[in-house]
């Protein structure tokens, strides 16, 4: 399966622990207790935050990720994380990079492109799907995929009959690559850490779950730990 | 042009502007000079919730809508509005209706599908493409829904393939309808309506934007008028 | 004690559990399944919103509550719970109506109130107290509620006086009642009762938690028993 | 008059108008454009964000302010600010400091203290105005002040009593300083000036809102310079 290799997560910006460690003393006017972000700081925020669940203290602590290679698929469902800000590549006013490229079927049809090739590995390295690649997220199943690069390929199309983004985006498949910065408090990413890191959950925002996760500063990562689902 | 016509609000519950007039009476303790969500209470709510801006006032209106026949195209830009509630229509669940259809395209390819009409009103009527309507927004550029169509049929396959929803959602174009339960106060209203339906915002969120404005109740409407963005 | 006797919850609207049943059926677009705010309505609205934690489906549930009989100490704790709306009840607009008030104290020290009584009881059937109970709550505590007296005695001087609402306000006691029209929905509603019922929970927010829970519609109660803190 | 002097803001952190930019660079993938938080960077926020209306991408930007010398009345309208996140110092579990404090009033009543001055000047040096300005905000109105202090000394003798925090705390004045860890992003913080700002506000309030203000980073002041409501 060639799904996972794509998403790219960078960290911007975060907060110090030390800031979340300050607000909760500010409760008890226990700032003389502080060890500036040390091993008292992170017992405390995970007992108040975490264990006595006083959230509230946890939106000290903003982080700004930058995500690239999702799925505008996925982007559905991360738009639905509402105290989060996303700011996102826009469809409308960027489509018009498709417009130079070459064809990413050479006029073939479907049919034709699927008898060609027999194993999947060798398919995903042809010419095509390697610049179709730059624009889609692979499932790993040969049949989507490929109808994702004969979508893509009719939206080309489209664009250089000179449809304008605001129609000819209706055609675009949903394994369409976005990007976006997003930026989020850790109460809501703990939330959404939970709810997606689930085997329930689609795979693809899965692996973005998890990445996000790695992407975290090594020291913050404790407050996320028990909020990830346990594989079975 | 073929957009515009099967975009679908139904109001399913809203509050009283009695309760909003009774929230702002709540700080002066006025509530002998209600008139019951009459003309007095109606001028008082506009008076302090738009022309004093205590919009937190408004936020005791609450509506619940649900909304179909929009693209997913759509849904995308309408969960960027996160002061508001969506439960939509999950792909993931219900793609299996797709799988019961006939083919969309008799197994033409696109180029074919071109060639056989020259007039845009005759080929919407098509029986492929008003079979294909229960599925797909058209945005009225024949290129562009075609291509839809063509991903609609592709997607088809798939799933008679028996590739699961999962993955097969990928090659979904975003003309794929959809539709949710939206749940939104007046004060996120008012935004969302100021926002979307400018001229400089997508032409099926405007559509949308004015059918949610006129699906208010009549009385409720003078709170949301001045928002909307003025043609050009 | 004194306590609890003068919180008073009226429930002004809420959304039927239909609607909350409704927006869930919509991702599956299971309408059909529905028994109208039934059994099975009510069994799926907790399944997928309490147990599965799809959490977002209980915001189509909205309450107003009118909360009287409060003090404003409980007023400071309750405006953290940030995903509702408050609409209060303002010291700023309503001090007046303690000029109009005869004295609290007949001129009388504190020291001279306390050597008068000596059994509680007693004390708060004097019609000092009797006069004074429509604008503070009591603790219980005699010296905390004669202290409070005095403070609205001296506050109702400096109105007498003609000091303005804006600075007279701040020799307001805590416990000065106050009250206010809340809307909040379910989930938010959730997490209130979950913090507010906790034993380490101040006692008046603790008692306020209890007459909001049995404020709900009866047959809505059941999708919050389980986030009340067990006594112990 | 007294009023103002205390309030003591201090920025404990804030993003960095670079990731601002950065997120609104995303929507056009115009990177390439940026001048790493120079005038383009600048000048584009300020059109996006505030010109257009995008106000979702000033979410990116946060700030943390550590906010002391304010009074309890103050922060009742401050909690109102639902788009933040504030960490206050208890009174629950901080109103011991004042056991160990001498009596602020000597056992004097509040008429001989009145007796005692002519000078309201001369009065707030008087080293029991001196010790209690520590707890309390003076308003500039002798009575109320006067009045203020002698709630103080209710609530120490309280305590002195042995009477818990919790009963306590409920005759507690109003003016009663506090201080808190205050997190809020651009967008909201432009709200609060723009209300905080007017002269209809809180005098205590309206001189938070400028101490935020002049807290800033000099280079930021520019997205909120036209909130603040001009004075008559």
């Amino acid at each position: 399966m060639m799904e996972q290799s794509t998403i790219k997560v960078d960290l911007l910006q975060h907060s110090n622990l030390e800031i979340c460690a300050h607000a909760i003393r500010t409760c008890w006017q226990s700032f003389d207790k502080s060890d500036e972000g040390g091993e008292k700081d992170k017992e405390l925020i995970h007992r108040v935050g975490n264990k006595f669940k006083h959230a509230s203290t946890l939106e000290h602590l903003n982080y700004t990720f930058y995500i690239a290679g999702i799925s505008r698929a996925l982007l559905q469902e991360l738009a639905r994380h509402r105290m989060a800000s996303p700011s996102v590549k826009s469809t409308r006013y960027t489509l018009k990079e498709l417009k130079s490229e070459e064809s990413f079927t050479d006029g073939m049809s479907m049919s034709e492109l699927k008898t060609k090739y027999t194993i999947p590995s060798e398919v995903y390295a042809d010419k095509h799907m390697k610049r179709a690649e730059k624009y889609l997220v692979w499932t790993g199943e040969l049949g989507v995929d490929f109808s994702s690069v004969v979508a893509l390929e009719n939206l080309r199309l489209m664009l250089v009959d000179g449809i304008k983004n605001d129609r000819a985006k209706y055609c675009l498949p949903e394994s369409y690559k976005t990007e976006l910065t997003w930026s989020i408090n850790a109460r809501s990413l703990q939330n959404f850490i939970a709810l997606r890191s689930s085997k329930s959950a689609l795979w693809e925002i899965r692996d973005l779950a998890r990445a996000i996760f790695d992407t975290l500063p090594s020291e913050h990562q404790y407050l996320f730990e028990e909020f990830i689902q346990e594989e079975q």
